[in-house]
């Protein structure tokens, strides 16, 4: 798939009716084997203390890298999550939270992602969170019923 | 904090307006070192093939893991995720996801708590993920600045 | 495969000769989904404080979860960790380290175990740590290669 | 502590009699925040398919990380893992095995290091495998009876 297809499809899947689309997930670039996402604040994305919740930051980590990696597969195919991990490393305080991901294997069975997750405030980007995320290559549709 | 304290305190935090209000979080049960949540299935919550999406269900997990610890920890304390893993093991089709959390260790500065996620469609329950949670015990409310 | 067939692999596997072999495994029991092993004290094996060291920790949780699962799939097929996750609980102090791995899904393409390790002093079993080990199942011989 | 420093900590640490020692473990560099490690095929240090076992490449990973993260603390400090995570990408089939950690989040609690590691095989190295470590910083010597 070229720049101009993967960039189709990740906007066409995160800006469906559902659960990203909900969360308000913009798309900011994206490539075969790259997805960079990004959530504004707002309350329904917080918690207590004003911060992205942690299950804001592993949904857009977890979003983003099954996009980078089903743009490096094959036609046909795409990528489902088997593990999420995520390390957070400082408080997500700030206007907005950006995900990157990258795919850092894409084998036949078993692909790989890391995400870098920042959060944006007054100009300036703080890294919050490190994901790695381990994915499976399935076949549209039918394999996608059990792992 | 005894049984009914502990059932109070995180009915508060996970009903406040914020992510966890927003995504419908239920609160099923609590008491010191457990804590069960629920959210029923809406497009909101669901990804492209009608599952809940991954995001959601790495969300329940940490909420619920965060709830469990903080009712276990002494009085001006609570309990803040540092390392999240989520696997999951099947399809998360059905009408409501539920995770419950339970507290495995809770140190004076290090916790863990596990949790079981499932799907419950038809009056059956079906695990569709297992989450192990490490989060670190905080004073409140200057430590949590930063890690 | 039966319980005695079961054994019998596990036993093979762990005594041939190659790391667990090195470092002293011992094989306590297994059927189809389940393996314990243990690792006896010696100096070999500890870090510095004279605690058995978070690799051999590590190791004796992937090889454990390797064989409970193995042991679970249909003949001609074999499991490799694709991720593996430990959580250190406590100090590992004692005579001999237990690690006792359970699978929990043995999908087509992905498998999952948990192992509960611990460490026996004085006659005591103490929980020091739980892993969460994902695998792929591949056939033998020729999908070994590349993941 | 200056980077001579380090080297002669990470190098006594590795070198004394114990694990890492008895692992063939060699220093390949150091420097506050940086630590590479190598280990040398041999039989005990393979599995089955004549692979670097992932319990090796676990405890090398973990290792490395620890000192990545040590160097990087005050003085009178030292890291002890909380959480082990790794991703592995491909067989570890070579001459010899090196670890690269780094420190990405030294805070006063927790701190967090990554770690690449590949296999060196007829003059090329081969990514196989990465692995993000969750810490703790603790006081020497008693705060680390229990976590």
């Amino acid at each position: 798939m070229d720049a101009a297809a993967a960039l189709a499809l990740v906007r066409r899947v995160t800006e469906s009716p559902g659960y990203t689309h909900e969360m308000g997930t913009r798309v900011l670039a994206a490539e075969p084997g790259q997805a960079d996402m990004a959530i504004d604040s707002r309350p329904g994305v917080l918690q207590a203390h004003g911060y992205f919740h942690g299950g804001v930051i592993a949904g857009l980590a977890d979003h983003a890298a099954g996009r980078a990696v089903t743009t490096a597969l094959p036609p046909g195919r795409f990528a489902v999550t088997v593990n999420l991990q995520v390390s957070y490393l400082a408080p997500a305080e700030g206007e907005t939270l950006i995900a990157r991901a990258r795919a850092v294997q894409t084998g036949q069975a078993i692909c790989v992602a890391q995400v870098e997750v920042s959060v944006l405030t007054g100009g300036t980007e703080l890294r919050c969170a490190l994901a790695t995320v381990t994915l499976r290559s399935v076949e549209l549709p039918g394999s996608l019923v059990r792992p």
